[in-house]
């Protein structure tokens, strides 16, 4: 009899991570993996790093090697390899390698992690000058064109979470940066104290931030070097271009095997990772996840949910029975020297869910202010209703993101406000506080909830 | 009609926030604070960065001064006042103040916060260059002596945690630091992998740490100058010793009343902080709490506690209805450059308790290798027979405590090994990893239980 074969289509989080895992429970199978790129198992969240230059070569971002997995786990992988569609009545993959001629690949299970693509569709964004930074092929190119042009002045486009770390790895090279921002504020998906505190931090370091500044059109200056960036309240004059205005899952390779998307136009998955039809599985950025909080189908493309995706994804494709319920929106970035993280849902989001929204935000400090404690401001939200947790952020130049994790885990346990108060949590004066932020903003909330 | 007294006896952490609430609760009621010494709401946690000169000044680590109390919140604190005993039937407080007879305080509702006091019950404690170091007054002569005398060389008797925190302060300031230890190794209530990372830590920093060492009396040296300990293994010279050898809580005040201690030896008390006579609480370092994830009583002194303890016991005395519930244990330290916390029952509190206790320990990183990433250890304490977390410690240079805090909430809301695997915590390379430690470690319970 025939080894059963495992196809996995992309080489990156969700993708290593479920042939990874199916290896591990599944000596026998034969895994190949389709890759277009050529790059495998790298850390994506990483690139902002490799563009400031603090991480020098971009191998240093990569987990593994290609070599690695042949060698060590017994994974094929097929670099070069462009997957353009699925037969699930046969079973084939069809694939392009170089010039070739599309090849057939059989397959008896299949995952599906080609990840998501740069929303990139401004005219003007062909230009030369004009970089996205969402892989480490389009990461390189950037990191080239900083080394050998040397450019001294940098617009970015887009102010989230990704944005603004590429805005602060850009300030790091000594580059002019100004970031444009469709909205009113900087960090999409926090609230408004946690955003000022980026916002103040930006400004700080001498990075412009300009809100609602939707960008029209980037334009070839008349000089021959340099770029127009055209936008809503002006036009900016600039060397480089970083669009970092979002990402849309891949999804046309599932859409060709009539793969079910769901409510947020990523692929629709089930606990085991299993689409809509048997046998093919998804994992990472080309998928959705449930959120626990909401409970409602949900898009938010991360490296921490595309590693677990995969590895359940990879199991159960494997012959197990893995699941993955979903997450919490947890989501942690650091640039201009703070911190801030999130989990649950924003104040918008939770009353976009149904949930009778409030917050609590309180200022304290990171730890003991005889030690050098740095300020903290956290911002809790809770239901009026049932006095249920909904999220918590934080915005700090250190521990912030530790700090939302355990709110993150009282979020996975259906926590109330009061049962948050008194926790149990670690103190020493060198790096927490006696009351934390979570168990004030818990107590503020509690007092709020009475008035109400 | 005359206002309702309230006496609160002792005025650090557990008395002055009993205090403070009660004036929240009530702002008529009359607060009278006795305090037998002359210091008031300090962080006691902080004595360790006072001796070594981290922290210049004792006032710094005041939060709020006496007159504070006084002037803003309306509380009569009476400095150099020693309760001595407590007449429940009268509702009386004996209490001395300088060379007079007793006075008798009357009271309507009484909080006791007496504390602990340290045990030194070595023969030579009582020597002039022996010292505790358990509170502002005596860290004071500490740091006066080391200050003025500039000793070269110090013993510190005890390997718990304020032993390593005290042997940090004197190795800070240049001294030959000698740890004298009863047991065998350092940090006790650790888990061995935590605490060999703790011995690394102190023997990098040329402390020398000396197990079974239990010891037996401290002499005079023969010069006049100097001292000698003997113990199990020998005899070490030396100018100046600590003693951390643990606290007892003060009782005697709460025995004079016929309040009834726990078997833990400390004073026994409800959620609401209420002691055997009605009417009379007690919160804080002389009273023991409910160990959450054991269901037993417990006794372990710690600010955080203390706090919670207070606030709980002075809103109920001033009418309010606040319960604390208990403890998960969670501690936290840092010393000689290394962080290291725990929370829940460590192995052989958890067999004593009676859990088929199982501990799993991985070895990860504090964050991206390819950004300085430092290595990170910690051990997963976990039930066989019915899967749930019982504990959960790490040892680090940084993030140990809040890596710990998520753990902590786990337990609070007593999840499984299961439920943790894929906690949908936060990440960003410069501070945590993809998988952090305590996913990758239930990760590893999980195929520890499948095998077993």
């Amino acid at each position: 009899m025939a080894r059963e074969t495992l196809v996995v289509i992309g080489a990156v989080a969700a993708g290593m991570s479920a042939a990874s895992r199916a290896r591990r429970r599944n000596p026998q199978l034969r895994i190949i993996v389709l890759e277009k790129g050529h790059d495998v198992s790298y850390g994506a969240c990483g690139l902002p790093f490799y563009v400031s230059g603090e991480v020098s070569r971009a191998d240093d971002l990569v987990v593994y090697t290609a070599n690695y997995f042949r060698e060590k786990r017994d994974i094929e992988i097929r670099l070069g390899h462009e997957a353009v569609s699925i037969e699930p009545g046969r079973k084939i993959v069809h694939a392009l390698h170089g010039a070739s001629q599309p090849v057939e690949i059989p397959y008896d299970k299949l995952v599906i992690a080609t990840g998501a693509a740069p929303v990139a569709d401004i005219p003007g964004a062909n230009l030369a000058e004009v970089f996205t930074c969402n892989d480490l092929a389009n990461a390189a190119k950037l990191r080239e064109f900083l080394d050998s042009r040397k450019p001294k002045s940098a617009v970015v486009v887009g102010a989230g979470y990704i944005g603004i770390e590429i805005a602060d790895a850009l300030a790091k090279r000594k580059m002019e940066v100004i970031v444009l921002s469709r909205g009113e504020r900087a960090l999409a998906g926090f609230e408004p104290e946690i955003q000022s505190k980026m916002e103040i931090a930006m400004d700080a370091r001498g990075v412009h931030l300009k809100p609602n500044s939707a960008v029209t059109q980037i334009t070839a200056s008349g000089s021959g070097d340099g770029l127009q960036v055209h936008h809503e309240k002006g036009t900016e004059s600039t060397q480089v271009v970083v669009l970092a205005t979002g990402i849309k899952p891949r999804t046309s390779l599932a859409e060709s095997a009539n793969i079910r998307l769901g409510p947020t136009g990523a692929i629709a998955v089930d606990e085991r990772m299993q689409t809509s039809v048997n046998g093919i599985y998804a994992a990472g950025d080309c998928a959705e996840t449930r959120h626990l909080v909401s409970g409602k189908p949900t898009y938010l493309p991360l490296g921490t949910t595309a590693n677990k995706m995969g590895r359940v994804a990879g199991d159960n494709a494997a012959g197990g029975h893995a699941r993955f319920a979903g997450i919490v929106g947890t989501l942690a970035t650091k640039a201009f020297e703070l911190e801030a993280a999130r989990t649950g849902l924003s104040a918008s989001e939770a009353r976009a869910a149904g949930f009778h929204a409030s917050s609590t935000t309180i200022h304290s400090f990171s730890h003991a202010k005889y030690l050098g404690g740095k300020p903290l401001t956290a911002t809790l939200l809770w239901d009026r209703a049932s006095s249920m947790l909904l999220g918590f952020q934080v915005a700090c130049e250190h521990g912030a993101a530790q700090r939302v994790d355990a709110a993150a885990v009282a979020l996975h346990a259906r926590m109330r406000v009061a049962d948050l108060e008194f926790l149990d949590l670690g103190y020493a004066p060198p790096f927490a506080q006696v009351w934390e932020a979570l168990l004030i903003a818990a107590g503020g909330a509690m007092k709020a909830a009475k008035r109400s």
